[in-house]
C-alpha cells in the first residue's frame, strides 16, 4: 500500500477514485438539496451569520450524495472540512469527486481495503501543523476510537516506554488501528493528546457509536463531550426505521433481483433497524420470522402478525436473512451451511460482525464466486449448494445500494448539523462536560418541522386555553422527555 | 336520586345492574382467562404466598370482563377488594354481576348518570369504619381526584369554616363532585384526610390520569406515592396502540354498521391511540387524514402515508372523525354545523370534553334522534342534515363496543398488579415518596416474557461474550431507558 | 310447530319477531339509504315509470336493514313484494318489523328452526289466488330448488302416483323440503307447475347458487331464465372480498371479543371470500395461513406473504378456523378434537356443511356451553377443553354480526334490481332462455359508477383519439369480457 | 448506421455490446434458473423428447437474464431460436452475451436507436435460406406487426407496384418500419409472404400485444393462429400484477434515490400493472391517487383507500407520476408545465406513448440535463423549474432496472413454453385457425402448480364426494372460464 495525496488546483487535500465523476456528483447533489429541506433551512437561517467561522470540523461517515449535502451544509456556515467514510464500501464515488473538486478534503472510496480505510482516517483527522480538527461528526465512533486509543498508546509510551503490539489482538482491524498507532508514535509522540486538547466535541450518528460512547462515559474514560445524535427522535425513529424500510428492498433487489414476495425471510433484531426491515419485507409479499432477544420487541413483532422463533428453528427452511442486532455472532458459518440453495445473507446493522465472515472464508473447501461487485455465492463442499453473501457482510444498503434517500437523511443531517452548532456555540461555556448529551426536545421538533412543508403538512395549533390544559407551552415541546412516539 | 347499595347473602356490599347475569358474566371471565396469561401466571407465582393478606384495595376502572380478571387475581393473591367504574358507559354489567356475586364489592352499570358515576366512586373509597383503602388502582385518576379535592375541602374547612361551593364552578360534572365533598363535611369532616393517611399509594392506567398526577407532583400537591403503570412499555405501547387498532373498528361496526373502505377519515392526534386508530381505518381502507399539534408525531403520519392537515381543512368532506388527542375542545359544534350528512363524530381519549357536546345539545334548534343507546343522530335545524355521534362523546370503544380485548389488557393490568404489589411491599421502607414513578425495566420485560407463550414465541438467548459485547446482562434489562421502542 | 300468519291493518301478511321494533328499523333503515346510493339513484331513475307495476317478486334473500332498502327500491318501483331469510339466524328482527309494517310480506325472524325456515320459504312463495311470484330473488337458491323440486315430484305423482319419501335422504334439511312438497301435494298437485308457468324468472345472488344454476343449465333441468348477479364484477369483486373484509372481523369481535393481533387464523379457501377474510386478519395483526384446493389460487396467496398449507399441518396450532371454500366436510369434528383450547371455529360460505356440526354434535361425551346466542363453547370429554363454535356453523358474519355493511350491499343489490328490470322488460321477447345468463358489462360499469360520487371520486374521460386507440367506445364498456378486474 | 452480424466461433450470428460480458451472465442465469421452478420442471418434463426437434422460434422479448432462461428452456427442448429485444432500453447486455455465446442468435443491446432496434427486429426473423421461424415469441406485437405490414406492402405492390411510403406517417418510428419495408421490397419481394407461409402461429405476451392482435381478429386481417399468453391467469394476474409490484419501486430507487415515503403519488390507470404499481407506492408509505375511466377499477381503488381524481385536479401537487394504461396521450406536455420541480414522470406501461414525449422535446426553450443514463431532468425556460423524465418514457422498469423477478417471469414464460409446444403439437391438425386463442384452465392451473413447491406450498386435495358436490373434477381444473380470481 502507498497511498498519496492528491490535490486540487486549489490546493485542497483529496484522494477519491476518480475526481472526473465530480460533474454527475454535482448533478445528483442539486437533486439531493430539493429533498433534504432541514439541510438548506439551516444554510437560510444560519449562513448569513457564518457561525463555523475558525472552526475545522472532520467528519467521519459515509460519503454519498446526502452527506455531501450535510458537509456543504457545513461550509455554507462558515466551516473548514475534512471527511472520511466509515464503511469500507459506502463511498458513492461521484459524490466524493464532486465534494473534492468543490468542497472539502476527502478521502473516500468505494471498495477501500481496511488498511486503506484507517489511512483515510488518519488523514481525516490531520489537519497540518496545529493538530487536529475542533469538532467531529462521528458515524459508528471509529474517529473517535482512533483518538482515544491513540491518548491512550502516548500515555502508555511516556510513562513505560512500550508502544502498540498489533500482535497483540486476534481482531484483524484493531492490529490495524495500533500499526497505524505505533507507526506514528515515532513520529510525534503526543499527537493524538494534542489533537484531544483541541477538541470541543463529536457528535455521533448511530446506536452503535452512542454505545461505545456511554460505554466510555461509564468507564470516565470519555476524552471530550458528546452528542448523541442517534436518540434525537428525528433520527432513530426516522432514519433508522423508514430509511431501513426504503434501503433494505432496494440493496436486495439491486444485488440480487430477488422476488420478494412469497419468500420466507428472517429479520434478527426487531430493533428499529429491524422493524423498518421487517416491514419492508412483509409489504414486499414476504413472510417474515423475527429472532429477538428482549421479550418486549418480541411481543411488538407478534402484534404485527410476525413470527418469532430462534434462527436454529428457521435456518433451514428461510430465503432471505437480515441481521439489525448491533450485535456480534448472529448468523455463524454453521448456521450457514445448514441454508437452502442460494439463501440471501445480509447485514444492515453497522459492523460486519454480525456475520460470521470469518467463520466463512476459512471454512474447509468453500469456494467463492463472485457474481458481480458486492454479490458472492459462497460454496460448500459437502453439498454443492451456495448461499449468497451481500456487501462482504458490511452494511448492505450502503454497499449494494446508494443507503437511505435523501429526505430521511435530511432529518438526521439537520440534527448533526444542530447538534455542532450547538457544541460551538458553548465551546467556551463549561456547558458540556464530558459526558454524552442528547439535544433537548424542542430541537427535535424544530427539525421534524422544517420537513413538514416539502411534505403539504398543515400542523393543528394550540390554543393558549388547550395548552394549559395538557401544561404545555403552546409552541412546544410538546412532550415529555420519556415519551417514546 | 335515592340509590341504596345491596348486599349478598355473605354481606358483601354491590350495586349492580342485574345480578341475575353473574353466570353469563362467568363465562366470559372463563374465556378471558385463556386470554390473559400474564394475569393467571401471576396468580401462579403469587397465590400461594398471599402477598396481599390484609390489603384492602380500591379500584376506579371500566368494570370489564378484562377487568374481572384483574380483580380476581387481587383476591387471589390475598386483597380484599371494592371497585367502580371509570366511564358511565364503560361497565359490562354481566361482568359486575359476576364480580358482584362472587368476588368483591362492586359499584357500576352501563349507563350512569353523573351523579350516579361519583356516588358509585365514593362507595368504592369507602371502607366503613376504619376508613378507605390501602391501594387505589385507578384510571383517568378520578378516585385519586376525590381524595385530593375531600382534603383540600377539609383543611379550608378547618382553617375558615368554609365548606366547597358547587356553584363557583361552571363545570357541571366538578360541581358534582364539590357537592359530594361538601355533604361529606357535615358527616366527618376528616374522612378524607384519614383516607390519605392509610393510603400506600396508586398505580394510574391512564396518559390522562398520568398528566394529572405529574403536574401534582410538580406544585407538590401530590398527598401519595404513584406508580405511573400507563408509561410501562407493556402497557402504553401495546394497549394504547393495538388496544384500540382492534376497539375503534368494533366500536364504529356496532354502533353505526358503516362500511369504513372508501371513506374519508379523520384522526385528530397521532399519539400512541391515535396511531392506532389511523393504522385500523388505514387498513379497513379508508384514506385517513391526521391533524397534529406536535411535528414529530406529524412526520410519523406522513411517513406512513397519511396527509396531515387541520380540521378546518377537511370537516366538510370527511365521513368520520374520531378524536384521540387527551386535549379538550377539538371539534366544536361549529365544526359538526359543516360536517356532511350523516358524518359519525366519535371519541376515543379518555375524556369527554374532546367533542364539544355541550355547544351541540344547546346549538337553536338542534334535533336528537336516537337510533340506540350510545348512537344519537343530531340533526341541525337550517340544513336539516344530521351527524351522528357515538357514546355521547365517550369511549367510543368502551360505550358502543366492549373495550379492549384481553390480551392486550392482560398485559396492562399485569402491570397493575407489579405496581400494586410494588407499593404494598415497600409500604413501610420509604422506598416511594410522594411523587411519580414507572415500573423498571427488568419488570416490563417480565410482563411482556409471560405473554410470548400464548402466541407460540421463541425468544433467542444472549451469550455471555454477546451480552457483553452490548454491555447487557444475559438475563436483560436489554435497553436503556430512554430506548422508544 | 303451528305457525300463522299474521296480518297488518291494512291486510299485508307477515310473521316477524316482534313488530314494536319497526321504529328502530325505520331509524336504521334511514341510515343505510344514506349509504346506498345505487339503490336510491335507481328510485330516482325509474321510480317515476313505475316498471314494475303488476310485478309480484318474491325474495328469499337475509331479512337485513340492507336487504330492508332493496325491498323498498323494488316497492318504489310498482313491485309488490313478499319476502322471506335465507339464513336461520341472518334475519335483523327490526328490519323485518320495519318492512312487514311499511312495504311488504315479510316471513322472517332471527333463529328459525329449519321447519320455521321452509315454513317462511313456502309463505314467500305463496301469492294465493293465482299461484306464485313473476320474479324469484334468490340467495343460496333455496327458493328455486324449492320449486324445482315441487315440479319433479308433481310430475313423478301424476305419471306414477308416487310422492316423495322423506326417509329416503340423509340429509335432515332436505326431509323437511320433501314433508313440505309432500304435503302440499295432496293439496294441489299442481301447484308448483302453475309456479313455474307464470316465473318470468330467476336473479341469484351467491357463488353457491350460481353453482346450482349452472348444474341445473347443464342437465337441462333448468325451469326458468336466471340471471347470475353473482358474476357481475360489481357483485363478486366487491361484496364477496371486500364484503367479507368488513363483517369477518366485526363477527369475530362480537361474538368472542377475541383480540386477533397475534393469533394464529387458518382461512380455508382462498376465492373472493377468503381473500377478504385473509386480508382483514392479516391486518388486524394475524399470522395468516390458508388451505386450497387451487393452484392458482395458492400461489395467489402466497405472492400476499401467506403460509399455504393443509388443515392437518396446522390444526393443533392455529388459533382461528374460517370456512369460505362453498365445498363440504372442510373441518370435521375429528379436526377440532385436535385443535387448542378455545380455538375459534366458524363458517362464512353459505351452507353451515363446512364445518362438521352433526359430527360434533354426536360426538360421544361431548358438552355443549352456550355463552351467548350463536356463541358456544363445545367440550371434548377426553381433554376437557373446548372449542368455540360460532353461529353453529352458519354464516358469522350473519348470525353473530349484522352482514355486509350498506355500501357494499348496494352494488350488489343494484345489481339486483338492473337484473329484475331486465327480465321483466323482456318476459315476452324471449331474449332470455330457460338458461343462465350474467349482465352485460355496461350495465356492471353503470352500478360501479352510481357509487363513485359518495366517495368524493372523479373519473377521467377518454378523448374519442384515445377511445379509438384502444378500440372501446368513449362511453364503455371499457373491458373485454374475459377481463379478471 | 453500418451494423453488421457477427459470428461466434462456431458459426451463430449475434450482435451485442461486449461478448466479454457472457462470463457474468452466465452467473447471473445460474441464479436466475433457482428462481424459475416452471421453466426447470419443463427441461425436466420435455427435454429428454425433444419436442422442438427441428423448430426455429424467433423471439422479440426484453433481452433479459429471466429471458435467457426462457431461451434455453427452448433450446433444451430442441429449438433454434433467434432473439432480438422488444424495447430500446431493456436488454441487459450480459444476459444477452451469454445467450449469444453459448445458445443463441442474438441482435440486442441497451440503449439501441430505433433505427438499430427494427433492424434487430429484422435479423431475428431472418432465418436465411428458407425463410423465417416456425414459431413466434411476440412481446408487445412488433415482429408480428413487421410481418403483416411486409405482407400488406408486398400484396400492394405485387398488384400496384407501389412501395410504401415512409412519409406518409407522422410516427417517427413506423416511418423506420416503412422503410425497412421498402428497402426489403427491392431484394425479395415475397420474403414476408414466405415468412407467413412458414409461420405456424405466435404467442404473445402483453396486453397491448393482445390488444393488436384481437383487432386483426376483428378485421379478419390476422394471418396465423395466435395464442394469447397474457390473459393465463398466471401471467396477467401475477407477472403484471406482482411483478409490477416489485420493479416499479426498483426502477425509482435505481433512478432517482428518491425516497417514497411520505410523497404523493398518481397512478394513472388501476388495470393489474397500475394495482402492482399503486400496491407498492402505498406500501412504501407514499399517499396515492389513481387515474381511470373505468368506473368499476375505480371503484376497486376506492375500497384500498386509494383517492380517485382527474389528472388535473393534482398535477401541482404530486411527487410522483406513473402511466399503467396501455393507451396514449396520457401525461402530456402541458401537464407537466404545471408539475412541482423536480417531480418524476415515468411509464410502465408498453409503449413510450403514454407520456407526451415529443410535446416535451419540443417544447420552445426546454433545456435537458442527463443526470446519468435513463434519468434526464428537462427545465422548463419560464419557471427554471424541471422535472424528472425516467427512461425517456418507455418502461422503467426495464430501462432503469432489471424489470420483473425471475420468480414471476416464470410464470409467464412457462406458459410461452407451454403456448410454444401447443402450436407446434397441433401445427398439422388445423385444430388453431387464425384466431387468438388462451390455454386452456387447466394448463394455466399447472403453470401455478408448478411453482409452489419452491414456495414450501402444500395444496389441499379434494375428496371425490367434494369434487362431486361442487362439480369439478378432482385433478382440476377448479374454475370456471368466466372466474376472476
Amino acid at each position: 500500500m502507498a497511498l498519496s495525496v492528491e490535490k486540487t488546483s486549489s490546493g485542497r487535500e483529496y484522494k477519491v477514485k476518480d475526481l472526473s465523476q465530480a460533474d454527475f456528483g454535482r448533478l445528483e447533489i442539486e437533486l439531493a438539496e430539493v429533498e433534504m429541506p432541514g439541510l438548506m433551512a439551516c444554510r437560510a437561517e444560519f449562513g448569513p451569520s457564518q457561525p463555523f467561522k475558525g472552526a475545522r470540523i472532520s467528519g467521519s461517515l459515509h460519503m454519498t450524495i446526502q452527506t455531501a449535502v450535510l458537509i456543504e451544509t457545513l461550509t455554507a456556515l462558515g466551516a473548514e472540512v475534512r471527511w472520511c467514510s466509515c464503511n469500507i464500501f459506502s463511498t458513492q464515488d461521484h459524490a466524493a469527486a464532486a465534494i473534492a473538486r468543490d468542497s472539502a478534503a476527502v478521502f473516500a472510496w468505494k471498495g477501500e481495503t481496511l488498511e486503506e480505510y484507517w489511512w483515510c482516517t488518519e488523514r481525516c483527522l490531520d489537519w497540518g501543523v496545529g493538530g487536529g480538527p475542533d469538532l467531529i461528526v462521528d458515524d459508528g465512533g471509529d474517529a473517535t476510537l482512533l483518538i482515544h486509543e491513540g491518548v491512550k498508546a502516548e500515555e502508555e509510551f511516556e510513562k513505560t516506554g512500550k508502544v502498540p503490539d498489533p500482535e497483540s489482538t486476534d481482531n484483524a482491524e484493531f492490529k490495524i488501528v495500533l500499526t497505524i498507532i505505533r507507526d506514528g508514535l515515532k513520529a510525534d509522540p503526543s499527537k493524538y493528546r494534542k489533537m484531544k486538547e483541541r477538541l470541543v466535541g463529536v457528535s455521533e450518528e448511530t446506536t452503535t457509536g452512542v454505545k461505545r460512547l456511554y460505554q466510555m462515559q461509564e468507564t470516565g474514560s470519555l476524552l471530550f463531550p458528546a452528542i448523541n445524535v442517534n436518540d434525537s427522535v428525528t433520527k432513530s425513529k426516522f432514519d433508522n426505521l423508514y430509511g431501513c424500510r426504503h434501503s433494505l428492498p432496494d440493496g436486495l433487489m439491486r444485488a440480487t433481483d430477488v422476488m420478494i414476495a412469497g419468500k420466507v425471510a428472517v429479520v434478527c433484531g426487531y430493533g428499529d433497524v429491524g422493524k423498518g426491515c421487517a416491514a419492508a419485507l412483509k409489504q414486499a409479499g414476504a413472510r417474515v420470522i423475527v429472532t429477538e432477544i428482549d421479550p418486549i420487541c418480541a411481543l411488538q413483532a407478534l402484534m404485527e402478525g410476525l413470527q418469532v422463533l430462534t434462527l436454529e428453528d428457521v435456518v433451514s427452511e428461510a430465503d432471505i436473512f437480515v441481521t439489525t442486532t448491533g450485535n456480534k455472532d448472529i448468523i455463524m458459518v454453521d448456521h450457514m451451511r445448514k441454508m437452502k440453495n442460494n439463501a440471501i445473507v445480509c447485514n444492515i446493522g453497522h459492523f460486519d460482525n454480525e456475520i460470521d465472515m470469518l467463520g466463512l472464508e476459512t471454512y474447509p473447501g468453500v469456494k467463492r464466486i463472485t457474481i458481480k461487485p458486492q454479490t458472492d455465492r459462497w460454496v460448500f463442499p459437502e453439498t454443492n449448494t451456495g448461499i449468497i453473501i451481500l456487501a462482504e457482510g458490511r452494511l448492505m444498503n450502503l454497499g449494494c445500494a446508494t443507503g437511505h434517500p435523501s429526505f430521511v437523511m435530511s432529518c438526521s443531517f439537520t440534527n448533526q448539523v444542530i447538534a455542532q452548532l450547538e457544541l460551538w456555540k458553548e465551546k467556551n461555556t463549561g456547558k458540556y462536560e464530558k459526558k454524552v448529551y442528547v439535544l433537548p426536545k424542542h430541537l427535535d421538533e424544530k427539525v421534524a418541522a422544517l420537513h413538514l412543508g416539502k411534505l403539504g403538512a398543515r400542523l393543528t395549533k394550540l390554543t393558549k386555553s388547550q395548552a394549559d390544559y395538557i401544561s404545555v407551552p403552546v409552541e412546544g415541546p410538546y412532550k415529555p422527555a420519556h415519551y417514546r412516539y
